[in-house]
């Protein structure tokens, strides 16, 4: 049987694969692991059955006959932990592995997702000019520090692991921006992963539920 | 052989407990675990040495035997998964509780860090005073879900778990705002987790460093 997760029904991104369902596809995808989608509404995502198995009323979940789970890292290494492709066999490079995962979400990602709330949330602000380089030379400390730790290796330890897989995806964020063109060895990093078969996979999936979404029209 | 981790030589929050070491000094006292701790400078922290250990320069690190983590979610699970106490032996109430530590550091903690941010960062810019109340009602919208989830319930999900142990330290930064006291429930909540046995101790290991550090004078 194969495992359900929720992804937006219209994605607010526009199908840039920016959401956090493309992590899961992505995963499931390097895995060889099939799965189904269920679409969710920004107004279903809120309604209690969906808050039954996402406390903060967001995508994606994750069902596999009993179990729930919510949040894309918490999903990705259950994943990575079940099924071969995304965690080494040596237990101490698996532990490493799943470190960078942890550091892609909460020390690379959170000064990412600050620049996107300046930009969303509080881009018609007065302050909102003169405050956006700030946020931004905060990213930069991070991926000079992140870029200094890559080089020129292909993956952040060893062969392409969940760790990577979470740090292009939070990375990804930053391509508009052109921050990350200041990075060549961070870019090249990012373009490695979206060339990936798991990952074009992945994406042209979460692709065909946006333009399915915008060709059935408003809103 | 116990294993060593980092901790600030001076902790910029004079020992309130709110760094990341108190995540791994608890994780470890709850199981039972000894461990050694070389304290770090500001100074130290940014230097080649350190860097090797941990690529954001930051602390805390993890050594054992030949194995080197960073990352304070990455070291509690790693702990978590190598002794008893901390997570739940069913696999499916396993892999919940990690999903409650990922969602402790991916979905808490960041609008919590911003408020952080937005006092000491920007608490001398010209938009701090109006931009402060947008911050915190961002934080609100999460404590409310959290506060939705968690009911009643002693912890968040059965047995206090390490899910628990993140989400209450997240928590806990948020403790002078006074935001965490407009919800009774995480403020229980948090004080259960304070009361701990295994919190004290660490609480109390933290601040005989730093209660050390401040008698042996400047800077």
């Amino acid at each position: 049987m194969n495992p359900t997760i929720t992804a937006f029904e219209r994605s607010p991104d526009r199908g840039k694969g920016l959401a956090r369902d493309m992590r899961v596809r992505w995963a499931l995808e390097e895995t060889g692991q099939s799965y189904d989608v269920r679409l969710v509404s920004f107004e279903a995502m809120k309604q209690p059955a969906h808050l039954a198995l996402h406390p903060f009323g967001q995508i994606p979940t994750y069902e596999e006959g009993d179990l729930v789970l919510f949040e894309s890292g918490a999903i990705v290494l259950h994943v990575a932990e079940h099924r071969a492709g995304l965690l080494p066999d040596d237990a101490n490079a698996r532990a490493r592995a799943i470190a960078w995962m942890f550091a892609a979400l909460n020390t690379v990602e959170p000064p990412i997702l600050e620049l996107v709330t300046a930009k969303i949330l509080e881009g018609d602000k007065p302050w909102a000019a003169e405050r956006l380089p700030l946020v931004k030379d905060r990213i930069r400390n991070r991926l000079q520090q992140l870029s200094d730790r890559l080089g020129d290796a292909g993956w952040l330890d060893g062969a392409f692991s969940a760790g990577d897989l979470m740090m292009v995806h939070a990375l990804l964020r930053l391509k508009p921006s052109g921050i990350l063109d200041e990075y060549p060895n961070l870019s090249a990093y990012v373009a490695r992963g979206e060339a990936r078969p798991a990952y074009r996979r992945a994406f042209d999936a979460q692709w065909t539920v946006f333009a399915a979404a915008s060709s059935a029209g408003s809103p």
